[in-house]
């Protein structure tokens, strides 16, 4: 089921049978030359709905949380971020709204790196308000909150690196771009040129820094290599691993 | 153009030749029994892009803002809402990472009501940032930040009065139920029974007071009559409105 | 009753027999040539105390909240602001102080058009810490969150169109100057020239731009008509308004 | 002059010889039996005003800032609070507010022991913003804010004495009290009986420790004393303390 | 007892017996040419530290809160600072930590004038919380929240006095830079040559002020006289002092 | 060179040949039936301290950060958190300090697995201030923020492999256990069993859970087997490393 095209009586009758909900998140970053600003928000959305397209009985999707941490991306244009302080705040919003429906368990399926520590601390500070509460210590509904980086399945690992043993890389990869080219067919880019064909490897502080470093916005990828074709590929095993992940954490 | 499937060189092209984008703005709440949850995120982003599909050359859409303000539909499973303090923090995070890249001109297309209080006091807290600043007040980048309900064009507002002269409402309306059955036809729900026929009005304020009150979730509306064919209709003049307005919103 | 000038045992004996307060919300900024700084505040708290020496045992009037949203008046002097969601904090402390106290029902008489879209994005943030608890909710105190622009009838605006059917205006209006001026008549100022005679309209954003496009600080109005003697029959007319509108809101 | 029935071009030729500016600030708390919800708010302002009636070409007074830290007193009806960390942000926008104008030596006229160590944090929250400021340290306005406790003044401290020999107490002081009944003469209480006479001394924690202890509201106090004349008295001294205080601080 | 070196099950039994904690509080900022700059957290803590060697089963000696407020000292390289408002939430933070556990009365023994205010802030935000719960006031725990500045006995005042007849200061004290002394004697500096020999006395605001008034970081003192010897005879007379009133707080 | 017992002008003359600081960071929660509550603060600052002593030119050790993210530790007595919210302000706070004085990179070298998301979301916070400043941003000084784990280095995971096969765990750990055994040896716990000998693995989401399922603390581990000896081969090639990696960091 997806929760944005579900009524409320649809939700209401889902949390009879589970308490579980699947939240892409994601980011409005640039991802080099030819991949889509809207990626790392992307791939978990198309991943997840393909996963529930398969299961539609046993897997509920939540909205996309479309915009987090990417701060150092803010040197080239279009990429939106939240501070991270916001992005807890708005966490701590969505789930507790969850709570008060009954949801015990969120899996946010995440597609930015970039995000990881702040969900983690979003989920500290969202345990914290009941770690601190002095009552009903013991009879109060559970909480489960788990964060899934999508690509990291060992069954998605293994593939990607089928299909890329060069040039993967780690920001603008080889794999996210494929993924949306497959989500979004018409919009492929399929004869931007790219030099140096792999990018640079390095650290990463702030938006300056970042485009002086990476100037095409890339890290040690060569994402000329994606295709629709592959995304398909990938998408097909994520999504499998998802779901599977997914009826485990709700059993 | 569409920001999320752009990539950061077609970003800094825009900017050459405009400072303007498009942001929908919706909720993720409670539409009635057979109203989606996701309706006020979908339909400005229905309009908004089947505008931008009119003149792709006139008009960027950024991602959408999908939870807003929602805290009286708690009551209703489903319900995803932004505490309004953390939704001023959130649009101020989005229009600062804009302006950052040298936009100048935010255009918000509303699609519910209950965030439109909130949409001008983060407007308010924006504009106050600068205002209090002592330094460079007169030699700095311009910044118009504006909101558009998309259901206030007096053309589409005559199109449904005369689609619905009987319970269009005010709340799960029969327009808006209609523009997401056009945007996502094969979830239409054509055969729920709602009683009243037309749904009973009154204030609001907190969830426990709406679910009372409202116990099926409409305000005045009978979404019964919604359709596909309708949907079609209303988007095409709201698109039609909006594309004219953000034309002259960026000349 | 004027809390300001009661004693605790006053209030609670008035909180056996009600459980409403009439709270004058304004702001503190420019109002033209000769209009008072204070004048949004002054309005709503001459007009409260005004229908409360009408009928002192049906109206409870507490302190008022004198400096709100006015970040587009900080290029003229004396203007002082909260940011939104500073004024979202404080009317939240405001409100959780009264109900500790027992009071359900809260009036926000406001003299501000700035003012509307934060005292109505509080009254969210204040119902959302209510909607949230899975606590007790179907036990608890009632809470009802009301606003009323002190314009806002319609006597109050068919004597203001009759008094002033040529430059009413939208800021430093010649109704509110002239309500000032009742409560103030020391301080009025008949000498001042302004041109044009009527200021020009047009849009608001920040305090740069209000400064440039509205150089005298008016918005529409031509306050030269203003007088104690109009004041007198607004305030008579606004206040009988309240008094009404308060006693059905405690019904 | 006093700012909130002033113009902004009075402002505009205040800031042409003085950057000064008073502010009263107090609190809206129980004050026992006798004793008015708005005692600390309308002391400061009574003396402030009386000190600029004096003096009117040397004294800019500004709104009161009215409400303040009162938890403790909660358990009073009545009682009104601010949380110290609103407190701390309302009173840093205000000071911006008044900086951006070019005032640069603010005076806080203080009429309530509970908000000094909130004040003086709020001092140090406003300058560290400053002090963390990297650039143009040495090349920007000064910035002087200071909090004076009306009663606080030596010569206010023996005429107190001496009216008082016995029971002026540390909460609804005799002094107090009678500083309002000269404001508000038509609203003083002559025949409240309290028991005990002197009212007891003691810590203060929260609002319930303060009712439990304090059952009447008032610490040490006797304020059956208390009298128009006595406010006469005491007003005139503490009014021409303050006058001579802001000459110096303004100089 | 002292918490860092301590178990869990240490503190599970110390609370059979106790509901009392000292928390030693301090500040981290320059204390002019011969005074280290954790002098403020390290008082405190030597005190503290000291006494609960005398009376192990007495006193049990949380971690140190080493940061507090210091902003007008960051002309000065190696202070760090809190801002008040990050101030207040840790403090709220470890005292809910502590209530969670069953501390009741927390005795923060600070080494900081300019954390006073502050921490006084911090203790009325923290009430506050309480103050304004409508559920369970009278059943709930207790809290005593109290502050000591350690130079703040008779005996350790006298004995200063004694010590340091002229120059004993308010800013890097005599007697401060002693105790550190004493605490810390590899590092004592004796060689420092200071002019003037006693230091300017005057205001203070923010750190480009203070560096200009201030220059060498002194206020009122010549700690050219401090010694380990003092230093142990002061620690003797503040640990005796604090030992005997956390007996009685704890009482 | 020491910060907390170091004076300001050392700072100073640091500074003009270094631009790095180690701030120790860790946590104040249980360590199981033998382990010390500040274990996860005091092994870094053991480590840094050692490291420093080795070469005390080459390395400036700020003051402990040793309050952190412990929420799920709640239910054991002794433990304190700050909320991650609270935690990056402080951080931020701490970063902004140091800045002023011309710092450019800080090396925090953390204590707490429970730390490291927040730390990282503090560090893309502190990021983001910057990122989002349209000022200068080509001009300004640099910002290397890095965070270390203490263990986390090949040679300190090999030795705790070699010292302890069996039972180091990962919480409670054996070889932390005896860094903090070497630091404080006369507060080392001999004779406490354990049952099971080897504690258990699981998740971790808040206080209750936590110590329902971790009864005694431990995750994992053993540390039956901490010792003194072992702790002085820890600190000794933990020491080293770090010392090699700030030189590197500074370079
Ligand atoms: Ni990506
Ligand atoms: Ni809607
Ligand atoms: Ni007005
Ligand atoms: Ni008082
Ligand atoms: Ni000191
Ligand atoms: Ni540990």
């Amino acid at each position: 089921m997806l929760l944005p095209v579900s009524t409320w009586p649809d939700i209401e009758s889902w949390l009879k049978r589970s308490k579980t909900i699947v939240v892409p998140i994601g980011s409005m970053e640039q991802h080099g030359p030819n991949g889509f600003i809207g990626t790392d928000a992307l791939c978990p959305e198309i991943i997840a709905r393909h996963a529930e397209s398969l299961a539609p009985d046993d897997m509920l999707v939540g909205p996309t949380f479309s915009v987090g941490c990417a701060q150092h991306h803010l040197g080239f244009p279009g990429t939106i971020t939240l501070r991270p302080s916001t992005m807890i705040a708005a966490m701590a919003d969505w789930t507790e709204s969850l709570m008060r429906h009954g949801f015990e368990r969120i899996y946010w399926l995440n597609g930015h790196g970039g995000n990881i520590a702040t969900i983690e601390a979003a989920f500290s500070e969202i345990h914290a308000r009941r770690s601190f509460d002095l009552r009903g210590a013991d009879n109060r509904p559970g909480l489960k909150l788990k964060r899934r980086d999508w690509w990291d399945f060992k069954s998605v690992m293994t593939l990607c690196n089928q299909l890329y043993p060069v040039g993967h890389g780690s920001h603008a990869t080889a794999s996210e771009v494929s993924v949306t080219y497959y989500g979004y067919p018409d919009h492929t880019r399929t004869d931007v040129e790219m030099s140096p064909k792999i990018a640079p490897n390095g650290k990463i502080s702030d938006a300056v820094q970042y485009r002086r470093d990476f100037p095409d916005g890339r890290i040690g990828s060569d994402p000329t290599q994606s295709s629709v074709e592959d995304g398909e590929k990938i998408v097909g095993a994520a999504a499998k691993a998802v779901l599977e992940e997914v009826r485990r954490f709700s059993a």
